[in-house]
């Protein structure tokens, strides 16, 4: 089933806004978010398979750029809605033409149109809800023909296990994710479409607690961004201590929890751009020295040694080339 | 008011038990945590004042060295007492004489009477429970001459601005300060007798929030390791964000979070280990590249670049002089 916004009527064919977006070059996914990740590289557990990708040319105005974003959960959609505008800006503005994925959630109708109202008063120029709820549909055509020619997906908030299960190794999931990694649609996720970002992925878990095994639940997420594991609601829900339990256990992984209203904008540059009202909190692995992981019972508590902790506001920056935060605040720039 | 056990009546004029103990060398309480510290020293805050003192040789068995113990509050006080024997051991054994003090607490009376129940059942040779409820109590000559010969001193749990406002700048508590830093006694405090032992103490705090000025209440301390900013029942409360906001605005600082029925044990020579069944969370700030915190209002996100983090769990030790976790299972000792 698919719901669409009167401006979005007739616009299932049109060619995507961004074709004439300069490609300077093709570098591997891996080497876009960490092209100088020795210590990732070298660490026990295999680093994912490069994928090759696209991205965007230096020249393209900031605006309209296309990126990754990741969304905390509980963004503002009332008042200032700065992250659900910048979606909507870096998916084409009037131009933007998105496609809403509620399959997450429980009441996929409710909340699709609660996200076609808010980018239909934006003004785009077209929404469509694919109101996926079973795993056949991600070979409808329409719906195929429609996320090829989009210029920005929006995956909802709910249940992340849910949200994997429908579209995970599905067509319609694969050509999203391609063209994502490609720099050809901007795809954000919020709260559980958050959380799917990663090659692995939080299920859930628990927090008042020392760090254990037992107090995150790990499988596998959609791979669009597959170096990092997201963790959403983060400060909110004081979910550090099963972050580091997370990072424990995929010591070659990003840690990167994303507060509420508060937007991980991953650029084509490979940096990371934060907006919004809380923190994205990073847990670098890189320099990890120990972890007893391995070793110990699943709600034994967990040794850690050598973890690297970032907390970046408002307009803060992090460089995956470089493994290194940049403060706007502090002058370097 | 002081009431003691049996076996404690007619010590108070005994001399210590450590009489003999040989003072090897005379070190800076400064040197003795961070003896190799450049970052903190050059850190813009300037360095507590040094505080000369002694401490233990290295020739004295293992169990019977002193050290100050700082516990993350509810310690197993029924099964393996594990800490509270820890500190039995740590204060003589037999030979014991220890010194209560619950002035923390709202009921001393039932809870100091618990703790000299623990410690009378363990054989110490004298239990004394210093009930003071007001601060010219601190200039009482018989508690006086009590903590100036006893061999073990135990801050109860309760509200640690109490505590303090009975104790700062009291000769009783010079003496017991002293005596510890000295490693002439063995010093232990139990939540909010944990929260006092740095200069700066954590008076309270919020949880639930990203990391922001106005979720941690900042006050002075007891100063007894001023180096350290003590946070207790720590991952049980989620306090790391209000940790992180502490370290924020005393970068110069090590912070020190310490879960339930967790203690963390500073030795005479630099060290700290682990005893427990939680973890002990260091944030060490030595190579922090920037902090937003003299910037931003009270409520705003905090941005803090590149804290150290280390998980510790029962048997992992830290080595302040080289700013190092050192973890048993990875035999690396």
């Amino acid at each position: 089933m698919m719901r669409t916004t009167r401006a979005a009527r007739g616009t299932m064919n049109q060619s995507s806004v961004y074709t004439s977006v300069m490609k300077l070059s093709i570098m591997k996914l891996w080497e876009r978010f960490f092209p100088t990740a020795p210590d990732l590289a070298a660490s026990p557990i295999a680093a994912t398979s490069p994928i090759d990708v696209q991205f965007l040319g230096e020249n393209m105005p900031q605006s309209t750029k296309t990126a990754i974003m990741v969304i905390g959960g509980a963004e503002d959609k009332v008042h200032g809605r700065e992250i659900l505008h910048s979606f909507f800006g870096r998916s084409g503005s009037t131009e933007a033409r998105i496609a809403i994925i509620p399959s997450a959630s429980r009441e996929p109708a409710i909340i699709g149109d609660r996200y076609l109202t808010i980018f239909g008063e934006m003004g785009a120029k077209g929404v469509e809800i694919l109101d996926i709820r079973d795993r056949e549909q991600c070979e409808d055509p329409l719906m195929q023909s429609y996320v090829e020619n989009c210029t920005g997906v929006f995956m909802t908030g709910g249940d992340q296990l849910r949200l994997c299960g429908l579209l995970a190794d599905t067509p319609l999931m694969k050509t999203v994710r391609d063209r994502a990694q490609q720099g050809d649609i901007t795809l954000a996720g919020t709260s559980a479409g958050a959380a799917v970002m990663g090659h692995y992925m939080i299920a859930g878990g628990g927090s008042g607690e020392s760090p254990n095994r037992a107090l995150v639940d790990m499988t596998t997420g959609l791979g669009i961004i597959p170096e990092v594991i997201v963790d959403q609601h983060f400060h909110n829900r004081n979910r550090m201590a099963r972050l580091m339990s997370a990072i424990a256990a995929y010591p070659d992984r990003m840690g990167i929890g994303i507060d509420e209203d508060t937007c991980a904008l991953f650029e084509g540059d490979g940096t990371l751009q934060v907006i919004g009202k809380g923190t994205v909190t990073i847990l670098d692995p890189g320099d990890l020295c120990y972890t007893n992981h391995t070793k110990v019972g699943a709600t034994d508590p967990l040794s850690i040694g050598n973890l690297r902790l970032h907390i970046l506001s408002h307009s803060d920056r992090y460089d995956f080339h470089k493994r290194m935060p940049i403060f706007p605040g502090c002058g370097i720039v």
